[in-house]
């Protein structure tokens, strides 16, 4: 489309109906051929379409999919290629095409979401799976992005924190999960991929969880905020993992939580703080609660474990029995079955178990998957603060 | 690449110096042969590439070219593709691919930012054009994703609200600019395209601008937030556009201002808040202003005007006098030499010139670009509350 029609288009939209207002569906859509995608049917299968004359080849990868995985889809009339896929279990997904190889989200679906150093488009199957994350009409609470000092980490940084609806309002003192993401994201996974806020809404709403809030920090020990290092910082070496090692959990419990009871209406004691994470998160989790006896009174570990079989069982057995005897509320494990790091998961139950450490452990199917993570913060929630 | 050698990969990586971290960038890299874009030259020509063996067609746009304008990148050795532009200005740009007619944003380049309805790669041309609206070392305000009730709209809406650095710890009570959106966009807009809360840190922190509140609305009336109509909203045609004019208008002042009084330590009154729009936002910003006149102590309309050609220009006289009269410290208009809305900018100039209402006009160089509106926004937010 030509500069001088979408300016006439876009004036024309500025005086509709003698109101100043437009549409950027409409005019998104005015750039490429009338293409639906991605479509779901009636019984969740889903169609994808993507419009180009000119390519050779077009692919898609979804996180249904095995992580290498390539669909093709076929060139139809019109220049559209698509592929349909069997019905998909409600839950959300997300997708990529590859045109001529090249990554690319779907050009006609406005939502995209950010997977670290990637962005994806956005698929959501309806249904029963698909409600504890969707954005139903209840109260919703509110996400800020706060900057705070660590002197920890001689850094100044970026964590996300959820307030629950009513905060603003209460005068009570509220409980505080925090939640820790895995390697490859940051401050930004557990509301992009997670969709933890919505999922505290949803559980909120219904009275399944108990109204809390939820802190999400950078576990990336050398970065200040999504994508940034924190100043003096290059290229990320093996160097730099051993160089951080074990800083980010002290900035967490010294750092953190410290800014957190200061800044906002919380429980200041064990009982009124939970922590969680996933993967790395979940190594972060174990550590800062061992290194930590007696600061959370509840503990979540998704989808880890203790990744070093090289690990001194010995210590670690001695470390869990000072957590348990700090009087810890819960100690809840989840995994898939079929997840890569089961190893460590059982490193992780075997210590448990060597020292009697009541836990719950919860072996969903599947993978390590953020579908895994959502439904298990989804039944770990409710489990909170009661 | 396999899922069985990726996962061993992330494993290495968990286990990497004993630490149990890993680096989004690292993983991402091993799934495309080494491409370096954009690349900005010393001179601040940007070179940008893409690796595609398959494709026969590649090109990109960026917010410096036309809207429709495409330049075609060369396939080179290994099949990667590229081109070089000519120095660009500082400033900051976003982008996007085409592979053989398909819009991809630069599957290389790990920020990417959303236009209401898709997504673009951004591109920052370092300098002193940039300075302003980079993430500095300077302390940063935080931005929080704000749900609140609007009677008026009979919805439960989403603002966006920045607090500036020491709004916590503060007790004194900060004065509020709110800053609207225009046509295509959304409560994001201002943070992800306009950068208004890194432009506020820096203006603060060389002591240019005096710590603010800037609250970002949806101005989209029959939305609840990004991409979301409220319940009952089917497809926006014409009519809808008639049912919500001046509505959110209304919410505006009747809704928003008295939450955000309600909730926030501010100055609760005219001389206190400020009211700013680009484009549909301006136009949103004179309606405000006029019809509720003693509201707002400044006002700032950035790329717009008196759409209406067909106006009645005798009420609109009577109203600026009114508004006149309710003693507005500071009207401030910007508008580009190339923009399409020059000649509504112009009737909004004649009217306020016909009833003697003193103000600022800023005709800058360029037409209707976030480029102009955040040196707009940067020239705009030093003037208010002194």
């Amino acid at each position: 489309m030509k500069l001088k029609h979408l300016k006439s288009m876009i004036l024309a939209y500025l005086l509709v109906g003698g109101s100043y207002v437009s549409n950027a569906q409409e005019i998104s859509a005015m750039q490429a051929p009338k293409v639906v995608s991605p479509e779901v049917g009636k019984d969740n299968s889903v169609t994808f379409r993507v419009f180009s004359p000119d390519a050779n080849k077009v692919e898609v990868n979804g996180s249904w999919m095995g992580f290498g995985d390539r669909l093709p889809l076929a060139k139809g009339e019109n220049g559209i290629w698509s592929v349909s896929v069997d019905p998909l279990e409600s839950s959300m997904y997300h997708y990529n095409f590859f045109i001529d190889g090249v990554s690319a989200i779907d050009p006609t679906n406005p939502e995209a979401l950010r997977d670290g150093t990637r962005y994806a488009s956005l698929l959501i199957v309806p249904g029963d799976g698909a409600k504890v994350f969707q954005l139903n009409e209840t109260p919703h609470g509110d996400v800020s992005k706060v900057w705070y000092q660590s002197p920890s980490l001689e850094s100044y940084r970026r964590m996300y924190v959820y307030t629950p609806p009513g905060y603003e309002t209460s005068t009570q003192d509220y409980p505080v999960l925090y939640l820790l993401h895995g390697a490859g994201g940051d401050e930004d996974a557990w509301t992009a991929l997670g969709r933890a806020n919505y999922i505290l809404d949803n559980l909120i709403a219904e009275g399944k969880a108990k109204p809390m809030l939820i802190v999400m920090t950078n576990g990336n020990a050398w970065q200040t905020s999504t994508l940034r290092n924190k100043p003096g910082i290059g290229a990320i070496t093996r160097e730099t993992y051993g160089q951080f090692q074990g800083k980010f959990e002290k900035s967490l419990v010294e750092d953190v939580v410290p800014y957190i009871e200061k800044n906002y209406r919380v429980i200041k004691s064990k009982d009124g703080r939970a922590l969680a994470g996933l993967s790395m998160g979940g190594a972060h989790t174990i550590t800062a609660s061992i290194e930590y006896p007696g600061t959370f009174g509840y503990i979540g570990v998704f989808s880890s474990g203790i990744f070093d079989a090289n690990a001194d069982m010995a210590e670690m057995e001695m470390k869990f029995a000072a957590l348990k005897s700090s009087n810890v509320q819960k100690y809840w494990v989840g995994c898939g079955v079929d997840d890569f790091v089961m190893e460590s998961n059982k490193r992780l139950l075997s210590v448990l178990e060597k020292v009697d450490f009541e836990h719950e452990y919860y072996e969903s199917e599947g993978g390590h998957t953020w579908a895994n993570w959502r439904d298990y913060l989804s039944i770990f929630a409710p489990m909170l603060f009661k």
